[in-house]
């Protein structure tokens, strides 16, 4: 009989366990509602919906290279030419399946088994999960509101006391789960503190477009040795499709191409084709943008009254992450019992921080304001 | 100045590259015809493309489970009861992003970091590219006309001589790129060793479907210990959808789908809706599978008429490999050549063979049959 690996003792990533649950439920008839996925209830742009319609209808799908097609390379450069005034070589873009494998292309090209890489706690659940799968050393640096919720050179020093050199730092902003958004000036010093120290810096931008307080700074800005992990998933609505992109340094590119091949052949070119039209939807995507915002300021005003306190920033991305010690100490059966009784789907804390997470949640409102007020009601109700 | 990982620095996939180069080419005007890619000619069947467009005028593409939908794991069970008379729990099929998907996720669950796995060679490269990625020991097993291109426990018994307990066997058939067809009997004992040895069985059997000579038998009517993987992208006409599937034993389930949950998130959800449609479209591509033929018959008579003889068996998927001693050292440069010479794109040996494909080429004969017909004229005529 064979055996199962050790790596892939990883956790779940339980806001996909609740996620499958709630398909259940919702398939058996519930009015579930879900908070749990990071995900917007709006569907792709009309644009993006037209191209892939077009492209159905002209034929084939086929494989593209393997770090995605120059037009949509074309794209995105100019995307960053508009949006932050940069010249990026489309050639620096490599389009990868969702970020996703964005992360496992940084990771397994930039780090070797053993290699040691920092990520916030409370921070993004994969992260930990794919390093560790990958046998990488996760140092989980914690952040609190005493340093806006990110990490620092300090907080990087301090991580390295005990004989851990840091091979890589790994940062979000906006964050998940927590919203912060780290400034201009923070960001400059955690890149040139990994300059200075011979460490890879990887920005995970994928809530870009999405901030709703404070300064949304690419890593590009400030170094050209940082690697950019950005997603069509969040601000441009199109989680399923699958796609991501990576802006890297010059040498790291033929090495990502190389993994890239074997490990994935190519992203989908359906969601190729429709992301390249995304780009110019911003209009459109403003508009919901805008109806995040609407549920943004009711969260942060009506979650707390009913007892939810907001444990972090809510300055980007589109999750509150609250406190429920008030009612519980175990986050994952407040999270089901919550899914049973009352068909509302959130993630329990855990996911994002193993140590204090039984005492969190992460509702997303990435959701329909209607939905979004609906899912508080019901929980208001509950919590009585 | 952060460094590059050494295990980013598998070969590339080369097939990958001389499509690269060959799109560049097409983009400026040439004439260009691929036997390069496995992929084929043909669009996904008309049910697929008209269940895709059904599901863009419907709105939203999201996240599904990790291991896919419900629906189309229904469907895939049907596909077994239809065609091999098989009762497969649709619990125990899981939905990946491409058959790459799937033997990433079979490489983390079973094996760790040294570990050793056996597969052909000549063979697919992402075996070995991707089982290096991942700090696994490649051990590749020569295959010849002896043993009918095929692996056997003795041959795998004579590579453990020196020391190296195999943990893992990976066995195609079809095989990629000899087109090998392993049958029942030979499948069974190899399937019998690795069980006998506790050694994890994959069969990867995405060229079902396009068997020419031989018998087709999967792995699942021999043995419940097999990790079977398929994929739409052949059969099935479905490459740049990136759709594929696993079944796996029960006790496997839930360690692949916590690694994809945090890898892959999920599988593209418009391609499983439109996968989910092209099982029923068996018709159309039967059709197909008819001009894959007729494209095969040409090339056994043709090829070596022009001083290309096949190499291996081409009983099934859609590939030639043949014997280019007569005119080259160095397949590499011979692709190469032919590409800018001729514009017909075709794959080194190189990466299939490390040791002995300087002198092999591989074609794909998924093409049309004008297609086909007109780049071996070229070559004819090219290598008088």
């Amino acid at each position: 009989m064979f055996s199962i690996s050790r790596r892939s003792e990883v956790e779940p990533f339980h806001a996909m366990d609740v996620l499958a649950e709630a398909t259940r439920r919702r398939a058996s008839g519930h009015p579930v509602i879900s908070m749990a996925v990071g995900q917007p209830s709006h569907p792709a742009p009309q644009e993006a919906l037209d191209a892939a319609r077009e492209a159905l209808a002209k034929g084939r799908v086929g494989y593209t290279d393997a770090l995605g097609t120059a037009r949509l390379k074309q794209g995105i450069a100019a995307h960053y030419r508009g949006r932050h005034g940069l010249d990026i070589d489309p050639l620096q873009i490599a389009v990868t399946t969702g970020s996703s494998a964005g992360f496992n292309l940084a990771f397994l090209s930039l780090f070797d088994a053993g290699d040691a890489v920092a990520i916030a706690r409370p921070g993004y659940p994969a992260y930990r999960n794919i390093l560790g799968a990958l046998g990488l050393k996760v140092v989980e640096v914690p952040v609190t509101a005493e340093t806006h919720f990110t990490l620092t050179p300090q907080s990087l020093e301090a991580a390295q006391q005990d004989g851990v050199r840091l091979k890589g730092v790994l940062l979000a902003s906006p964050a998940n789960p927590t919203g912060t958004v780290t400034g201009r000036q923070a960001l400059k010093a955690l890149a040139d503190y990994c300059a200075a120290n011979s460490i890879a810096f990887i920005s995970d931008e994928i809530y870009h477009g999405l901030t709703f307080a404070g300064e949304e700074t690419s890593a590009l800005e400030l170094t050209g040795e940082a690697i950019v992990i950005n997603s069509f998933s969040k601000y441009y609505c199109m989680t399923g499709w699958r796609i991501g992109w990576m802006v890297l340094p010059e040498r790291l590119i033929r090495p990502i191409e190389r993994v890239a091949q074997s490990l994935y052949i190519s992203p989908p070119e359906l969601s190729q084709i429709a992301a390249t039209a995304a780009l110019n939807a911003t209009a459109q995507l403003d508009v919901y943008r805008a109806s995040y915002a609407r549920n943004r300021e009711f969260l942060m005003r009506r979650l707390p009254e009913i007892g939810l306190s907001i444990a972090s920033p809510m300055d980007g991305a589109f999750y509150a992450y609250v406190d429920v010690t008030r009612f519980t100490n175990d986050s994952m059966a407040f999270a089901k019992r919550m899914l049973a009784e009352i068909d509302v789907a959130a993630t329990p804390g855990f996911d994002f921080d193993p140590l204090e997470g039984n005492r969190t949640m992460r509702m997303s409102y990435a959701g329909s304001e209607a939905e979004i007020a609906e899912a508080v009601e019901r929980i208001a109700a509950w919590l009585k």
